[in-house]
């Protein structure tokens, strides 16, 4: 997929009540064209599964825990876009976002976990919304990169992966691609991860 | 905004762990056009902040808890969507899908929390994937229902709100539509709820 290099950075962590939420952005980033994810360092847990995701399924997507959320933010050479209900309508700034996207060498997507610092709006080349009501991170991340990559990061294939979903209209096909036929398995659950989206 | 209308279905909820998740698809479905939300009936919590978001920043939105929700599925009047890593990639079937929802009165679709029954695998009409990678059925959600809208749901009108967000390229901005533009509060938090996406 030609596009620029995308980065996630989950903004703010709170150990436990967030080890959900911060995983399901890392694997939102990962699975709908994102390059990397970065968590604050305190997020080590979440990082472990999308790592194991990214083992398993397929690449390639880093995952990586920073201290230095505030700084990477700041000193971002590209272009910043920070998600948020307060910014401006996606569907307003779209044409303008994707030739950008094709000027820019590398986007930063901030998504906030805990209150972001106003210094962030300030920083922000983009507070873009996905929609102005009160939602989900991982929802507005979602949509978000849907439309910059315009559907494209849906075709995307993936490299290294020892588990490949074969879609079905109905039931469950899983294969290892790096196996023969025979290792086929159909209508068994993967038992990927106690997060996995069934 | 003309459509069919949709109900969001969560399937399974495990009270405490599943709180957040569930929510997050309440305000998903909410934010993103659907016109209801059923949880099942454990996960009171969850219907609790949809409805106080809803009571904030308007509808019409209903969000109802049922225990019956094998039933509800099987009996349902409308078209079956369930949302799967497992099924028909959006992308293959989107098209048939807006036609199918323009003849269709309702749509229900029903997003997997624990591992979901493989007769709701047989009594959908649809198994749709949005990607066939792990991830968030939060994040699944948000692509299904943005495509199946086609964006328009992005535009929508709220009615009986007393918080409205104005859009900003940078800050926040909240008024209450129901009062004069002195009562206009800028630049401070909302302090809506502790899920909401800031």
């Amino acid at each position: 997929m030609e596009h620029s290099e995308v980065t996630v950075l989950r903004y703010g962590h709170r150990p436990g009540r967030d080890d959900r939420m911060t995983t399901h952005v890392g694997l939102t980033a990962r699975a709908l064209g994102a390059d990397h994810v970065v968590f604050p360092d305190n997020a080590g847990t979440a990082a472990a599964t999308v790592q194991e995701v990214t083992d398993r399924f397929g690449g390639p997507f880093s995952v990586e825990l920073r201290a230095d959320q505030r700084a990477m933010a700041q000193n971002w050479d590209g272009t910043v876009v920070h998600l948020t209900m307060y910014g401006q309508p996606i569907q307003s700034v779209e044409e303008e976002l994707h030739t950008q996207a094709s000027d820019s060498e590398s986007i930063l997507v901030i998504v906030g976990g805990e209150k972001v610092p106003s210094e962030i709006y300030e920083t922000a080349d983009y507070n873009i919304s996905i929609t102005n009501q009160p939602h989900s991170e991982v929802a507005g991340l979602a949509v978000f990169l849907d439309r910059l990559f315009e559907g494209v990061e849906l075709d995307r294939d993936w490299d290294g992966a020892t588990r490949k979903v074969i879609p079905k209209p109905a039931g469950k096909q899983v294969i290892d691609p790096q196996q023969s036929d025979a290792d086929e398995k159909s209508d068994r659950p993967t038992n990927a991860d106690p997060d996995d989206w069934t």
